[in-house]
Formats: C-alpha cells, structure tokens, sequence
C-alpha cells in the first residue's frame, strides 16, 4: 500500500534529500529505517529535492509498504532510528497513484536571514548571517516584481539533460513576502510557488539583498528576468538559511 | 594588559568551556587562537564553567595580552580562526584585577523547553523536548519558592573537594521567570543568580518540569530543599538546552 507522511529534519549532518550511496543523505536514512521496519526494501519519493544543508520541516514523501502495515508503529520504528536529526509524521494510506512529488500542486519554502551587526552561533546553521543594514522597502518592492508567471532561467542553476529540447524553466510565483525582523534581527522570507527549479529561491534570495544592500535596484529585476541569464541575477544565497516549510496538494 | 571580552558559543562541537587537553574545548580553542593572535601562551578565566553541550551568548572571559595589543585587530583573527561556532565582542582593556570569575556579581541563564507534541529537528539541540502538557502555573508557583537565599545542595552535584570542610552551596535566587510559550511551544526559564553551584540551573529545571508534569506538587519544593539531599530534587534536565545568557560585574 501507498503510504504519504511528512518529514521534518536538519540539513547539516546529510549531503542532501536524494539518495546518494555511500554518503548521509535523508533519503538514504529513511530509506534505510523503513525498510528495516518493513523487512523489504522501501524507496521514497520527496515534493522537494532539498540541496546539501538544507532543512525542512514540512517535506512530503511517499512510499510502499506492505498491504496491513501498521503506520502507527512504523513510525515510532523509524523515528526510534532517524532521531532526533529527522522525524517523520502524519502517516496516512494513500491512494495507489499518489506521488509526493507529482501530485503536489504548490510548495512554501522560508528562507532566514540574521540581519544583526553580530553572528549568534546559535543561529550559524541555519540562518545566512547579513551584517549591513537592509533597505526592507526596496526588497519588498523588488519581491513583489517575481510575482506571477516567469521564465526563470535567470534564478535557476539548468539541469544539463542533454535533451535537444531543455525543460521549462516558466513557474508561477503564489506569493512573496518578508517577515520580520524580530528583536533580534532575523528577517524570514516566506515564498511560494507550483514549484520550483533548481537553486531558485535562493537565487531569489541572493537578488533581493544585493538590492537591500544598495547594490542593485528593485527597478532592475523585470530586466534580470527577461535577460534568462543565470549571470543577470545576484550569487544565490548559502543554504542552511532555506526550509522546505510545507507541500500543498 | 588584561583584557575582557563577551563571547558566544554552540555547545554541541564542544567537551565543555574548561580546557582539558586532546578534547575540544571553549577554552581551548579560545586559548589557541588568542595565543596565536598575539605569539605567546594565553589562559582565558571564565564567568561560568559551562558543561558539555551548553551553549554561551553572554559568556564573559578575561585573559593577559602584550600591552598595547591592538583589540579590533586581535578580535578579528580570534573570529576568524573560531566561527562560526564560537563569536568574541565587546573586547575592552579591564583593571589588572579584573577577573571574569571572581568580579562578576551575577549571572542570567536561560533553558529552553519545546513544549509540543512533536519534536523539531532545528531545535534538538538547543532545547529539551517535553511532549506531554505542563502545567505553567503550578511551575510558576514552585520557582516561586527558589527564590531568596537557600541552601541549594539537593539541586547541586557537589564537587569532590577532600577538603575538611565543604565549600558552601548556599546561593541567593534574584530572580526566576517563564517567558512564552510561544506559538511554537518554546518555553523559556529566566534565572538569574550571585552565582551557582554546579547543574543548579538543570536541576531547578528538571524539578519543575516534574512539577508541570504533575508528577510533584508544587508545596513540596520547600521540603526538596530543607532535605539538602540530590535525590529528593528531580533529575537535572539536558544539558542543550542550557545558554549562559549574561553575566553582571
């Protein structure tokens, strides 16, 4: 039977979601637990390939256990195997063509920021440290430009397929918007969209604070997009600031 | 010249603040990258001794440098051979005298709690996960008795000193609060002390989570401390979810 379930871990001890032999990847651990649990081999399938450093908390994913398998059980097998880096929840049979990745309709991802003079080393991991002063107007002026549908090509790193002809880049942009700063400076992106191609938000990310930071203006982002150059727009932002926050279906 | 400096830190690379060599250690790579700063061996002195996996935002050190080292300078290499796991600001010339330990008046700790059914992996840690309800206003009644001047033996693991008479563990509690929880379920313990003795901060926690958990009341907490015995306190809760918040001269 199919199983669907959501999955929230720390970037920093995996190489990344995708499965990679030989090196600790998310799926490697769940792949792994599960497949202990069950006493076959099980292999999932994300909403979200997340890069190396990335965290989540709202992944989705789904895989095939056998028919009766109790998930209430499974799940405190895997999370007994997988903690407290990943933990997995709200598991619930699913229909027979559900896939996590293709059934999704739209994902949110929160990207943070620690917009403070100082680092906090608490916060090292999982925040991209920006120690200027931003122009929070600008950025959310230049934000409110990536709204809709584009050709992104200029926000995302192409995947070499080798096809004659090159999948498409166009996605549609939900919504955009800046939350924050608290008190102490963290300021949180919170971006969502059908879906995303690859290093996109961070591209994104990359570009708005080269525009809080004076270097460039919001003015300029319709021409970043239409230039479809990756060179056009800012250095993507680090990931440990990016969470697969949650997938829509 | 004697130098004091604030500095923050993640407890999770660390064996603990004291230096003790082989391991690694606060104190040890402070030590390393002042001494290289500067060409010859530095000691740093701490405020508190904090134990393995304890994290520092205000930790306050004191150490001997060359005289008319250049403080800037000198704090710019030391954060740079050490981040992002460990943060030095706030470097001043301070009095010969000066002692990080023995000049401070008080110190501030805070202890996080994830209060939530689930847990989450970007807060593992940095917080003591504690699924089931708790009872905020029977913890708060039971802090209220720590208050004051007390001996603190039953929340201390006493040190072994051989010496004929035992150094006193009696403290004086200048303040304990809850902040939160907030919309996440992270609650927060605010105590702030002359000094502690040593594990009183996990100890008092460890205790008054019992008490939220129901598992003791909150009248007895007079009677855990007149017993002047560890085993009538609650276990002390983990160290990661421990900060040394500030430290007061």
């Amino acid at each position: 039977m199919r199983v669907r379930a959501r999955v929230a871990y720390h970037g920093a001890p995996f190489h990344g979601f995708a499965d990679n032999p030989g090196v600790p990847t998310v799926a490697g651990v769940l792949n792994e637990s599960l497949g202990r649990a069950v006493g076959e081999p099980v292999a999932v399938t994300c909403a979200g390939r997340t890069d190396r450093g990335v965290h989540a908390l709202g992944q989705v994913v789904s895989f095939d256990v056998p028919d009766g398998t109790d998930l209430g059980t499974l799940a405190r097998s895997v999370n007994a195997q997988c903690g407290p880096a990943v933990f997995m929840a709200d598991l619930v049979v699913a229909a027979d063509d559900f896939d996590a990745r293709f059934s999704a309709t739209g994902r949110t991802y929160r990207y943070r920021i620690l917009n403070h003079s100082e680092p906090d080393p608490l916060l090292a991991d999982q925040s991209w440290h920006v120690p200027e002063p931003l122009d929070l107007e600008a950025m959310a002026e230049a934000g409110r430009y990536l709204l809709g549908v584009h050709d992104f090509t200029s926000f995302c790193r192409r995947p070499r397929t080798g096809r004659a002809v090159e999948p498409s880049l166009v996605r549609r942009v939900e919504a955009l918007s800046w939350i924050g700063p608290d008190g102490e400076g963290v300021l949180v992106l919170e971006i969502t969209a059908s879906s995303f191609c690859h290093q996109m938000v961070r591209s994104i990310v990359g570009t708005l604070v080269a525009v809080g930071q004076g270097q460039r203006s919001a003015a300029d982002i319709p021409a970043v997009i239409a230039a479809g150059d990756r060179q056009a727009a800012g250095r993507p932002a680090p990931p440990h600031g990016l969470v697969l926050w949650s997938v829509r279906y």
